[in-house]
């Protein structure tokens, strides 16, 4: 029997770490996947570099996007601060389409690869202000993607992979560990400096430290 | 009431240009979108450029699509040639989930710029080889596109506007022709040389002829 392939969506952080385990765990042969969009994070390139050299999978691509093509949020735009209260519905660090936009290049990369999965990080517990978060959303890009493909008119339907989609922060966090990832390698602050360190204020890394609590697991974060 | 706005993706081809014409007829201010994806037919991008020129479009973006995401196909492919037969079932100069790509970058701008609609010139009639031209893939990617973006939940839906879909190539010409299309900026030939001229064998090259003898209208293209 042969080895079925997944593409695996790895941004540097802790979900996509845990769920590129997950993805391993279940035998697959991954290929991961990172975007270069001129994020102000340019830490978590790095980060996933790190998580899939340490995870030994099979490829890792660094896609560059254009940034031109992202105008108008706070995380590629540098006049827009970081917000560092909770806010209330869509966060104002989403980037347009940027899921739609993700999943769209890794569905292009699984049919060359004749791989049958894809995995992606989403969690629809924090990240419930996010639509492209949503299992609904999920659902709809993965009907289009069947649609969409060359394998698919031939009968070898994708699946879109969701493993973290219910699970809150600290449950990520003890699956991983028990998977043995190592969150010292990833990277989750929106403003992490050149060194990967992170603020310890924004959205993110509130997140990351309450998950790190709830899972009642040392936080391996190294802070500025 | 103000104006409607739409994104029109626009190649340089005859079918673009034709599908920017009427969502212009239809009173919309349209903002046109072009990718450069290191394309064998880069004559198709000034093509595009002449054609929005010419249509006084709002706006024309061009976004640079990083090629080593499109690996594996004849148009972006140097040591494939370009079949210069009838191809049978799905052509092998089709880009993995190209359309799905384009409609994503389409849908983060439509989300900046509040468009309503997203124009794209797919044809089910002569391409019915592409899985990604299909009306039952551009309904999946509505069906996606309203579940993944702010406005969708917001309660403003995105329609995915596809006015040629069902046209032949004689009546895209006809209906463009009637519009006032200057099909002589189009370039639609898989290996246009640089000037822009024409390779008279590819199949894209063949149907266009073919559409021009059907609408019984001088084909103005020029051929190498």
């Amino acid at each position: 029997m042969t080895q079925e392939k997944a593409v695996v969506l790895l941004s540097g952080g802790l979900d996509s770490a845990t769920s590129l385990a997950i993805a391993q765990a279940k035998g697959l042969q991954c290929h991961t996947l990172s975007f270069n969009y001129g994020q102000r994070h340019n830490a978590e390139l790095k980060a996933a570099q790190r998580v899939a050299e340490f995870a030994r999978v099979t490829e890792h691509k660094v896609v560059i996007l254009d940034p031109a093509a992202f105008s108008g949020s706070a995380l590629t735009d540098m006049h827009i601060d970081v917000p560092e209260q909770e806010s209330l519905g869509i966060p104002i660090t989403y980037v347009p389409a940027r899921n739609t936009i993700f999943l769209a290049y890794a569905l292009g990369w699984a049919e060359v690869l004749g791989a049958e999965h894809i995995y992606i990080g989403v969690n629809a517990v924090d990240y419930s202000g996010y639509p492209d978060c949503r299992p609904e959303f999920i659902k709809a890009f993965e009907a289009m993607a069947n649609l969409a493909t060359k394998v698919a008119v031939e009968g070898r339907p994708i699946k879109i992979e969701t493993p973290l989609i219910h699970l809150t922060k600290g449950e990520i966090i003890r699956q991983g560990t028990e998977l043995g990832v190592d969150y010292s390698l990833t990277v989750s602050c929106y403003q992490a400096d050149a060194d990967g360190r992170a603020c310890a204020k924004c959205d993110s890394c509130r997140l990351r430290k309450k998950g790190f609590d709830e899972a009642v697991i040392a936080d391996p974060t190294r802070y500025i």
